[in-house]
């Protein structure tokens, strides 16, 4: 995809009652999106939905794929700074890494509709998908832990295993854990499940390394 | 859910232009639910992309639904047969976990669209996913791995972590590559790269094991 991973944001502020609709509206989307699937999602039930016309959603995000594109904009933005916070951190690398995905995995937690809605969007038929990069995700999240744990192996912390690798490691742990979450049928492996497992990933599963 | 998870394959032997009407349907409705989401598809496109009419469809299968289903139980039924090989196999608990889950990638590999087919039932509206226990694959696999790991632990080849930890990490680590399959734009992992990462786990990421 060759549009901008993010939007900038609307640079003049907003009046309250605006940001207040503006807020109503994206709950009520993703509401929406998440029940019934961005196809079959119309504006007049989001507008319904928000307590307000049709044209008050035109005005505020253009179309449907506005509204959408908003929704994941907001997600990316709230993603950037926990990475950007987990980078920033200073202590062992062990304990920044797994601190970081504790963060992300409580980011999810709480915001289960946008995961399933962003998910739908990825998995889902790819002329209905807006133009969102949305493998953003997977390279901000990578590109971080690639940065702490090559710090961990300067420190003489963490082997020199490639620092891709061990990327791919965490990050299958973390997706494993937070997936989940989309699923209330399944247990939930919680931060302290989450915890447990990265540490069985950093202490390894043989009782002789082979390295 | 309280269905049978899987449901009994059909005892009366079909005639063989019967067996390949059957296939040829199932084929095409995988490509038309990919392409279009299961809640757009109709019985009739599937009908036409197969070259038989509508009442054909729904002698073999009853419905869109029971399309949808018969492609699942396929999918189970093969999924189960990785499992039961890889559950029997015999030699070091590591090479067993990691030829497993090479298996398993290859076969989500060859099976895109049926994998992302599943992914989008798992994560769609709930009240259009038909009834079938589509828990019943992490429970299996995380049931088979889990008793690979105990054979590693008793024969001392593996350190004695709780083995549904294990499971958790491991099956999040192979779910972390097979999800890239269904991002074409992503990097592929291949099962060289995920013997690589599960590698990875094995052998630790600390210099200094904390145990």
């Amino acid at each position: 995809m060759d549009t901008p991973a993010i939007p900038s944001v609307q640079s003049a502020p907003l009046p309250e009652q605006e940001i207040h609709t503006r807020r109503r509206l994206l709950d009520a989307a993703v509401q929406i999106f998440d029940r019934k699937g961005f196809a079959a999602a119309s504006v007049r039930e989001i507008a319904e939905a928000a307590g307000v016309t049709k044209p008050v959603v035109y005005y505020h995000f253009g179309s449907k794929e506005g509204l959408l594109l908003a929704i994941l904009t907001q997600a990316m933005h709230d993603f950037q700074a926990a990475l950007d916070m987990g980078v920033a951190r200073t202590g062992a690398a062990r304990e920044r890494l797994i601190t970081l995905c504790e963060d992300i995995y409580r980011m999810f937690e709480k915001n289960v509709p946008v995961v399933r809605v962003a998910h739908a969007v990825f998995l889902g038929p790819r002329d209905l998908a807006p133009k969102f990069d949305l493998m953003v995700f997977e390279r901000r999240l990578r590109e971080a832990v690639i940065r702490i744990v090559a710090d961990g192996q300067q420190a003489g912390e963490l082997r020199r295993t490639p620092p891709e690798d061990v990327a791919l490691a965490i990050m299958g742990i973390l997706e494993g854990a937070t997936d989940r979450q989309m699923l209330p049928d399944l247990n939930q492996v919680g931060t302290a499940g989450l915890r447990r497992i990265l540490n069985v990933l950093f202490d390894g599963l043989v009782t002789v390394p082979s390295a």
